[in-house]
């Protein structure tokens, strides 16, 4: 295998202006292809990483320190999601296709014939992230959705991983290149300048990115001052707190501690998923459980020294808080390397120094909170700003007294589990990876799911357009066979006049 | 009638304070109401709202001067789209219903049970508009939409028909009181800085607004720049060219003629949808016969001071500029009243002076621009931003020309029209209002139709959840009757395991 090193050099400022100018000019073609012409650039891709997984697995391994099979696992969810989106586009749904008839006798007056469909918002940046160097990455979720949404793709690429990256970039290139994919539709950017000045072309007409609160928060305030703001989707920080209910607790103390301790040692610690806080009934066993369970794992390296330096400061500022009890304790990181951290402490505490305690320590520590009764845990819950999940430990008898909480929750979490572990995002139909901020910039969209194209197409509509005028999916005959809202009821059918 | 004269005093402090504290009070149990219990809620408003025309429409012509006839119209197109949410409300698709049964062999690994549907966001600050002091105001689309969804609203009402707004905001509180809705759900405030106070609260989640670039811009920046960013959806300026092709120039120069006519003078020319620009071939009979059409145009009364004032300027903006030869300049604004002006210019020089004659002007007032041939007219369309609309006039046998033309408009508009006008917006399933910016500053979001309702949801997702905690609509009976798509199918069936 050979990376040249001039693929890892910051992207030059000529270099920058070909991107963006072949990424505009790729946006008419790539977004005209009907969504059946586009599923097989998607399926390219796909069976073009899945075929380098041999090159590509070792270079992450090297990069970002994660083990094999998890990296395996990682690049087989990145192919899958790629073609999960080819069969999103085949199906067709995502297009919203809405066709009404001209109407004399609409309640509001006489109705136009008007036609709508989504269409692609156009070049889009996406900010790769450093945890996951395939699923988060140059040809992750973000970049699955929006080149299946029609948009031509930059990705800036992470630092933690720019040979991966390189390498993933040239694979990606040439497999839409030989799939007939329009010059243009995809490259990847290196340099933390480069990507701001991308962000704030015109050119560019979407971002997405998942990351920090600080950074991601500093890339949305972009976004959104330019002179012509854009969407921006950021995924950013969550603590994705888990309740533990009386019952759960006394029935299986020892299946939810070892849950949550392989949940929150995960990747090192280092999801956007992980479990940071853990309710428990005071006196519970869980806390010991939890404590002998993680005990027994040794150390891991963390991805890099940014992260490693951003843990040793979360970790820092966690058990210098009154009160916080530290009851498993790892030695400082030597050489990316730590073993897990737990700290406990009590509700009232916890609402005492809730600007330290409700923040995002992205590493491999936790809290364990002991509650006193229901009504602290409420007035815990009811504490947390957006999160990404909220989770709920209980038996089935206890559900009358989870209602209430789970409602509270659901003002405050994107996702809610019961009787699991919020780590392990599966890519389905139903699944949302968001939430209220901080969670993400954007509550009403996913970064994960099928649905995660919607964040990447605009509306049109056509009034009165004769046929050839229309794009495909819009006109009387249904050729594509897809699911479309005629005069205000779904069908596949034809339009008959 | 009796309006109390406390009710247009800027609302106090307290007020406001009560105000917000009621809506985010109401959220929950707004929210936690099923589709088809809401739907009567807006049903009331609509009843109410007819009930009160006598009442209503006197008002709204004496604080808007607009004509009774119209203002008929616009408060039946306001209870129908009230009525018709109700509908989507019972249709069931916009909660995006969406079942994963648990499924060991999924391909990225084994899936849980994964179900997700769309939420409300919270409390909505709606900024009402001053030209359509029903349709766009206190009961408009914004509201409709907000509280179809589940969303408590707060009307910011406009300064330009106060005691419309105070009774408007009366008769829908005590029909949404009568219907049963709870306390909180929805009230008007008054006051610029009331406004901006609102919009800054962490208990609003959700703002739109209908007017100015830089009154929305303003808006745009304060909900963007908020400690926790939220939504905030402005449909903002727009010029709405329109391109008449030589063909339909030749065959059918005064049917254009009036059809332009009335069209931008239409509501004295106070519409977002307003066409602004008539691109003709030079020396068209076209020219002519809208100046002669438009010369009958009597005088006819602004809505406002502040308009009138807006007017002038943008009127003296336009006719400064070289090279704009004006062919029909009514008299001032005498008492509010003012009739159409219509200056013309040619391609070269409208690309010349960009800056001044692609600024929405609005009142009655539109430019005529000539050009020389088809490349002219696409290089005019290079030139725009984004739009609300964008029309074609041609005839049948022009397509083939007009295609390209169209694809360079759909980047820069909302909606596309085919021998039709841009004013007289249809509320419908497949109607997109909405555009890049600075037509919108959200362009993946329309503020009329049926898809409206889309800007004030956010996805939940359920992850093996019992059936006694899941949302009724995402529980394996279909129980409502919806679409739902379950395992990837669109399907109104119960789910089967």
């Amino acid at each position: 295998m050979t990376v040249s090193p001039t693929t890892v050099e910051p992207t030059t400022s000529e270099q920058l202006e070909a991107i963006l100018a072949a990424a505009a000019a790729a946006s008419e073609p790539l977004g005209s292809l009907l969504p059946n012409e586009r599923a097989p650039l998607l399926r390219a891709v796909a069976d073009a990483l899945d075929a380098a997984a041999d090159e590509l697995v070792p270079l992450a391994m090297e990069e970002s320190h994660l083990p094999e099979g998890r990296l395996r696992g990682e690049l087989t969810r990145t192919t899958f999601q790629l073609r999960l989106f080819a069969e999103v586009l085949e199906e067709g749904s995502y297009l919203e296709a809405t066709i009404d008839t001209a109407d004399p006798d609409w309640g509001m007056g006489p109705r136009p014939d008007v036609r709508r469909m989504l269409v692609p918002l156009g070049p889009t940046l996406v900010y790769a992230a450093s945890n996951f160097p395939f699923a988060f990455s140059v040809a992750g979720g973000d970049t699955a959705s929006a080149l299946a949404a029609g948009c031509p793709v930059i990705v800036k690429a992470h630092s933690g991983h720019p040979r991966l990256s390189a390498r993933t970039g040239t694979i990606v290139k040439d497999a839409l290149a030989q799939a007939g994919a329009p010059h243009g539709t995809f490259d990847v950017i290196f340099g933390s300048d480069q990507g701001v000045q991308a962000l704030r072309d015109p050119r560019i007409k979407a971002g997405s990115f998942t990351g920090s609160i600080p950074g991601g928060r500093a890339l949305f305030d972009i976004a959104s001052g330019r002179p012509d703001p854009i969407p921006f989707y950021g995924e950013l920080g969550s603590l994705n707190p888990v309740f533990v209910f009386p019952g759960a607790a006394k029935a299986r103390p020892d299946e939810i501690a070892t849950g949550f301790c392989g949940s929150f040692t995960l990747g090192v610690g280092q999801f956007c998923t992980k479990p940071g806080l853990l309710f428990v009934p005071v006196g519970s066993a869980i806390v010991d459980a939890v404590v002998a369970a993680a005990r027994d794992i040794g150390p891991a390296p963390l991805l890099n020294d940014r992260i490693a330096r951003g843990y040793e400061q979360g970790l820092r500022r966690l058990v210098e808080v009154e009160g916080v009890q530290v009851v498993l304790h790892a030695d400082p990181v030597r050489d990316l390397a730590v073993a897990p951290t737990l700290v406990k402490t009590t509700v009232p505490n916890l609402l005492e120094h809730k600007d330290e305690l409700l923040e995002e320590c992205f590493g491999p520590a936790s809290i364990i909170v002991e509650y006193a009764d229901l009504d602290e845990l409420t007035r815990a819950a009811e504490a947390f700003g957006g999160n990404l999940t909220a989770t709920v430990h209980a038996e089935e008898s206890e559900t009358d007294v989870v209602a209430p909480l789970l409602t509270l929750l659901r003002e405050r979490a994107g996702r809610l589990l019961w009787n699991g572990w919020p780590t392990g995002v599966s890519v389905t139909y139903a699944m949302h990876h968001g939430g209220p901020w901080p969670a993400t910039t954007a509550s009403i969209h996913t970064s994960v799911g099928t649905t995660a194209i919607r964040r990447f197409l605009r509306p049109v509509c056509y009034q009165q357009m004769p046929a050839a005028l229309l794009p495909v999916p819009l006109r009387d005959e249904n050729v594509l066979g897809i699911p479309r809202r005629v005069n205000g009821v779904l069908t596949k059918d034809d339009v008959r006049h």
